[in-house]
């Protein structure tokens, strides 16, 4: 496995693999690998003949009282997982190179970005986009593969790229969960053993949220009420955001009639918690 | 001469100029070309071995009080002047398709925009970097020419090139006048007979301020104030600024020490019209 470390390797690298005509998949990452990122790995390496993952912590997506200097890394052992797996290159950018002191260009993306994650951490999405499309400019790739977890990320993604015109596929992949529901974050290593037996509510409070829309509730302050109170019989919680909401634009919904996303994020302990499903209504389970 | 309409049909004949290794230049322009716009293209025609001249007035440069309406429009001599200076394709995109009306995204270039024409018009470059970003993904072109008339714009453009760590060269080429020496224009339409004698006021603040400072002046209030004077004994002209500025990031200087930008914006009539110079001190014209 290629480890290049500078722009211009990274450049060169994948000038090479596409005046070959193969087809190049991304995988951006801020390490500390898990099997959530593994799963986009796999993806990237069926369907494409060369996968590149980088890993950056990124700077510009941490707000200042943000976890930015605690953040786990193990760039040995993420080495490790991807050469075992038959990637073929993983870019790791410096610091200094990527996000030069002088960096004055900033891409957004509006209104997406207004809910949620973006309205309680604002200047997470603008240092997404901005560092995601100078990797597009860097690795060109043909595909780039997010997950699910952060599904607001990967729909901000999506429309940046349709927005400026990007030949880009953008693939999502279903949340990667651990065997108590948990989904899989690095983060999760923030959490002691308690905090984690707390954590678990947030996968119930989704579960319990879905079931009430399938069994026909309508109202999102009802579903809302039921997940929060999920949360709040767990020590130690702390709810930043729950949400029922348009699952490509992420607009509050009152009245459910249509496919909705739920959606949350707790803080607990040190760790801010985020997960998310889609609850699809088929238009004729009522009489059409 | 190909006239490509699409965004499709443009990134086609992109792909096939490409996949020929040939080079690529692009000319972007707001159309109703004059012979600085010629001259943009004519070094493209030299430099490269394909040229296509892109045409959109730009509708989110423009603020809501400014001139988007009456901006005046003539493709069809456009288009006629191009095919016959040997232009490959013109790019004349669809107002819809390169911005629709849910365009959420959006390039920023912050700190060079705070100054001169970005503070008096606070849409201005957030418009012009995002269009100019997008006709780069869609052109994909190596070489992109911009006339130094709009020497901010071209810097910010520089910047964004930089910091998105996109391949494209960029050149900017020296401001075309008028025989009366008024800098060439679209907008120079808007002039009636007496406002176009006005208009020459500009050029000679310009050189006025640099013949001040040639000769030793090194503060740039009084520089200031003497360009200000040249404008003013002129009818009907209203000045937006007179700057004294760092060539490159357009902060205000006070004391000349170095190579400086003489910029000015001032209105006449319907029109606002804007010039620059370098000008250029040597370091040991003074006793080193």
């Amino acid at each position: 496995m290629l480890e290049l470390s500078t722009i211009q390797e990274m450049k060169d690298w994948s000038r090479s693999v596409r005046s070959g005509n193969s087809r190049l998949g991304l995988v951006p990452t801020m390490g500390f690998l898990h099997d959530g990122h593994l799963s986009l790995v796999r993806h990237s390496l069926k369907k494409c003949d060369r996968t590149v993952v980088s890993i950056f912590v990124n700077p510009i997506q941490f707000g200042p009282c943000e976890d930015l200097d605690s953040y786990p890394i193990d760039l040995e052992q993420d080495i490790k997982l991807l050469a075992d797996i038959g990637v073929d290159a993983v870019f790791v950018p410096q610091r200094d190179e990527l996000v030069p002191q002088d960096l004055d260009t900033f891409v957004e993306v509006k209104n997406l970005t207004e809910h949620l994650c973006g309205k309680s951490r604002p200047e997470l999405f603008r240092g997404v986009t901005t560092i995601v499309l100078k990797l597009f400019h860097i690795v060109q790739p043909d595909l780039a593969i997010f997950g699910e977890k952060d599904r607001q990320q990967l729909e901000v993604i999506r429309k940046m790229v349709l927005d400026l015109n990007l030949d880009v596929e953008v693939t999502g992949l279903p949340i990667a969960r651990e065997s108590d529901g948990i989904a899989k974050s690095s983060r999760n290593t923030y959490l002691n053993a308690e905090e984690r037996i707390s954590a678990r509510s947030l996968v119930r409070a989704l579960e319990s949220g879905r079931s009430l829309i399938l069994n026909g509730e309508t109202s999102a302050d009802i579903v809302k009420n039921e997940m929060r109170s999920v949360i709040k019989s767990q020590a130690g919680t702390q709810i930043d955001y729950i949400s029922v909401c348009d699952p490509k634009r992420f607009g509050e919904i009152n009245q459910i009639e249509n496919s909705v996303m739920l959606a949350l994020a707790v803080h607990i302990g040190k760790a801010r918690l985020i997960d998310n499903c889609l609850v699809e209504k088929s238009p004729c389970k009522e009489p059409c």
